[in-house]
């Protein structure tokens, strides 16, 4: 819980002069016009596009150095960028300058019964600092994001990305210099040293006003512990499915299946099933014969064994395990009640579904489940920004503070109430 | 920044009790009805008014003891309950009452063109930690805008308000036992023991979500220098009153003597006037003779001497210092450039205000100055949440994090998002 006190000082400088940077350019980026914030991003989605040869090897040069410190497989996968991963980079800044401008936008307008106008707008919420792993193309993303809501953002990429992350980063800068707004209002720290994130995290001198987190669970845990300005973060996504004995057979098979392998490592996926006792004669042995067949391992307790030999022991630790991988854990329990309890014991209030025909138990699992995001009848796989319609996300949060669920745009930004009167005066 | 380790292990534990049982009633609370929530609250005022003679007697006893340990005058006016603050408080509950409820409200709802129906429904944030000074009616107020919102809390009072604020608990304990809510919904430290007020601030082993200070610059300080748990903070309100060469002087007097002189002691009134050079020939010297008319010290730069000999010189320091009293700095600015200027380098993001007849002028303000509420043409002292038709408010936050402005009940909800699907999954 303690920081240990950092001694290099031309790295706190170095990360100072940056953070000090970041905050020069927070007025111009807070008043600049949409149009203006929306160009620079079609010139540096055009720059990325125009630069792919440049970005690819750049990337080629990331991926020698990670394969020769022997990264795992998933991690070179991650770290890999493509012709099509880079066209999608592009189009994805293309994406983001298409959303409409949360800067601005009039959130609620009242007027008092003494005349007062009052209306609560939208503006910037100040430096961003975003911690990131391995995927190169996060630079683009978040850089976009925070550029798009106005606000200066400090992008501290993981060590293994950092040729691609410096190449993607250039075009950025590019298409905010092409329109005149200031080139530090997107900047990616240049040194791998990691006492970097410490300083980061402490906020680098009052620079700093929100840290996003965007990487694994030790690295959240680190922003956790350490962050001494607010933190929009994401833990693990446990999340859960419960059939209840009055889902549709068909239904429940379907959003089971893609629920769990859709895409068995990104936070929405599923990793634990319930089924409801009074319901498991006829949807258990379907649901866990289906998973068995999509490549699933199976673990069970002692109920969800009997129906599938293939199917082997779950250990209370299995409950509490974000897989992330085509594996799910499987229970039987004592109805919706059940499920209800089983999940605020072992969730971690991100996203869970219930499948049901059942109205009423429906909108009892819809109000008791305390999650971020709460299904009925849909795949967890939903938990997205650009699913629920709000574009491109930075993560889903899963704190009760500032933003919960999908983190857009619009939760990148702050309000201002701006009170229009005609000489008003406070009586009393 | 760093917290001494604390080694009272037996207030450590009665600390940690407080935690887990206000923990214990998050459920309850949260999907208890509104009625049941308004009853708590019209009973406890009920119970106030009934116990009158009992809480003015424990007020009789605090002020005795803070007598002899000669508290200021300031102090022992804030700690003073009397019929009428009694009764003020009673009111204040059955107001809070008569609030709607936020908690399972729906801030907003839309349909995808995959048929899922997607509901930003308002949830309690968590369990509430509040940390006030000498004020007992704070353990009323503070108490019911977390009861209301759905929230457990732990209130922390002044040592010197402890007897005040044990007999208004009490009242507010009835209330929650009167209609079956969990007595624990609403608990007050027991000790006057300052380090309990740092186990608060580092969060009581995970039990609290958000704690929020209400008092003064040192309390703040404090809690933004030692808490682990986020903060809804209100730093000082230093606001400005700046008077454009086109605003009306009759209407220009009027509000820099309201925001001024209404009441001195609050976060919204006026501490510095600026006025426009090319305007000072019409209106400072009418300002400053009004101003000192109304016993209202003035300090001034050498064009603000020149008016009037009363005037004293003001300092850099006087630029940067909330008075709280009947003292205002004022300085002659060339134009609104400077005004938004001064205000940038000098303010505190709270509430500032331009009064002039010229719209373009206005607005400049207006988008151009960065604080919580920005005024065109009234008073600062509206800085209230009531003003704005909130209801009652804990406190102005100065925070662009979570809540900016005026706290009310809804800025202590978080929310969640409930989606209706009929066997949706996700394509791709």
């Amino acid at each position: 819980m303690s920081h240990t006190p950092v001694v290099d000082t031309a790295l706190v400088e170095k990360m100072d002069a940056l953070g000090r940077a970041a905050v020069s350019t927070r007025e111009a980026l807070a008043l600049s016009s949409t149009d203006k914030r929306n160009q620079a991003l079609i010139k540096a989605a055009a720059q990325v596009r125009a630069r792919r040869a440049e970005i690819l090897e750049a990337n080629r040069q990331d991926m020698e150095v990670a394969q020769a410190r022997g990264l795992s497989l998933a991690m070179l996968d991650r770290l890999k960028l493509d012709d099509k991963r880079v066209e999608s980079m592009a189009k994805g800044l293309e994406d983001i300058a298409a959303l409409p401008d949360p800067i601005g936008s009039i959130a609620a307008e009242w007027t008092r019964p003494n005349g007062l106008v009052i209306q609560r707008v939208r503006v910037p919420l100040g430096v961003i600092g975003i911690i990131y792993e391995s995927r190169p193309n996060v630079t683009a993303d978040a850089g976009a994001l925070c550029l798009k809501s106005g606000n200066p953002v400090i992008l501290r990429g993981g060590s293994e990305s950092r040729k691609s992350s410096a190449a993607i980063h250039e075009c950025l800068v590019h298409g905010l210099e092409s329109v005149g707004l200031p080139p530090a209002s997107v900047q990616l720290v240049p040194t791998p040293d990691r006492a970097a994130v410490g300083l980061m995290l402490a906020g680098l001198s009052g620079a700093i006003n929100v840290i996003v987190p965007r990487g694994g669970r030790s690295l959240v845990e680190r922003v956790q512990a350490e962050a001494r300005v607010p933190v929009i973060g994401h833990l693990e996504g446990l999340c859960h499915v419960y059939v209840d004995r009055d889902a549709d057979p068909a239904m429940a098979k379907d959003i089971v299946l893609n629920a769990k392998m859709r895409r068995t490592g990104i936070c929405g996926s599923a990793e634990t099933l319930l089924v409801d006792r009074g319901g498991a004669a006829t949807h258990l042995k379907a649901l866990v014969e289906a998973l068995l067949a999509a490549g699933c391992e199976v673990r069970g307790d002692a109920d969800v064994q009997r129906v599938d030999p293939r199917v082997t022991a779950a250990t209370e630790l299995d409950w509490r395990t974000e897989y992330l991988d085509a594996i799910i854990s499987v229970r039987v329990v004592d109805g919706v009640e059940a499920a209800i309890d089983h999940i605020a014991h072992y969730g971690s209030s991100h996203t869970d579904s219930i499948v049901t025909g059942n109205k009423t138990i429906a909108e009892e699992f819809l109000r008791r489940v305390d999650s971020a995001i709460v299904l009925h009848n849909a795949s967890t796989q939903f938990a997205d920004g650009g699913e629920f319609g709000m574009g491109a996300e930075i993560g889903i949060s899963t704190d009760r503070f500032h933003a919960r669920g999908p983190v857009g745009v619009e939760q990148l930004t702050s309000y201002k109430y701006v009170v229009r009167g005609a000489g008003q005066v406070r009586p009393g």
